[in-house]
């Protein structure tokens, strides 16, 4: 899974017909410190996660295990909000 | 998901049965600006998406979860056309 | 699906028997107008294409979706000849 | 598989239901010396793993594969403490 | 597939226990020329390579369609011995 920032949301009308009633959040990949980095994708939400807020992405068919997602055509899914985290990269 | 816009189309006379008759989109990976990246791939369209439209591209075995691509050798589909978007990539 | 083309063809009589008979190209990854970017991987041929064709390349678990490759520790198929493509890199 | 260590923890009350009680480690991929490289992800632990730790890490669909993640929504899975290994990087 | 070198082992005791018995090889991806690039990682070994030999890895869930790995933690297998390869990098 990978820590990142929700920064904003997509709106389709136009879509498969699996998806709909899915919010698209718009996830900003981020460092231990929350700072971002410098590329975004969009990820379906399971967790009611705000905009802001830092939270977990599972990718690939892991992002269709949850009751929201199975079986939807979903590559990235918002998974939990983070609390806190305690740890620091090593150089 | 990936938001990208259609730049073209591919035609292949010879190939797997599978994916007969499904129409394969050249797709240009774009920022939240919609400025294009420096990449493509090909994407079956399941949402007749024309060329110039800005799209999200869901990847993997994810891409074969709609009715068109259910089981077919595909790894990239077109599942939304994208009305609008409301965010900021953070700093 | 990604673009590439056949530059050669890998031999091995040492195998996991599932793959027995399958013939493995060498695909480079091209740009839409046919110049190979600098890598390569291996794929195994769907759609008897021959050296020097411009192919797609279908990969991950999407690859086992051929008739041939069904069940098969595979992770990238050719599965379609290109005889043209219409589009351009935007800028 | 890719060589690890175990960093640090990412704690998350809301989170989606299939994967409550697992532990969310941060690991950062390593050299073969055990020097870190820059970047990092998070992972569910099912051996212990304690922080400091170098471990294997198995990600996509492949990390469902243990008792404790299966049918979970989990894209990476610490599923070994490595001991010692013997290798030297060709140049 | 990709192509690749055989440069060491890892041991691991402590494991998941789904993986018991497998020999874990560490590989190093290689050139048409079989110069190694720059990174590496670890792969079930299905076929008994040695060290210094060249193979074929398949990644992904594809990596679990041998009699060996079969519905194991793993994402990364050697399928194949490389007897020789026919192949010119385009530029």
């Amino acid at each position: 899974m990978i820590l990142a920032k929700v920064i904003g949301t997509v709106w389709a009308t136009h879509k498969d017909e699996k998806i709909t009633g899915m919010k698209l959040q718009i996830v900003q990949p981020v460092n231990l410190d929350y700072k971002p980095k410098k590329d975004f994708f969009v990820a379906v939400d399971s967790v009611g996660a705000g905009v802001g807020e830092i939270v977990l992405v599972v990718q690939g068919s892991s992002a269709r295990q949850t009751e929201l997602t199975e079986n939807k055509a979903v590559d990235a899914t918002i998974m939990a909000i983070v609390d806190k985290l305690d740890a620091e990269m090593e150089k």
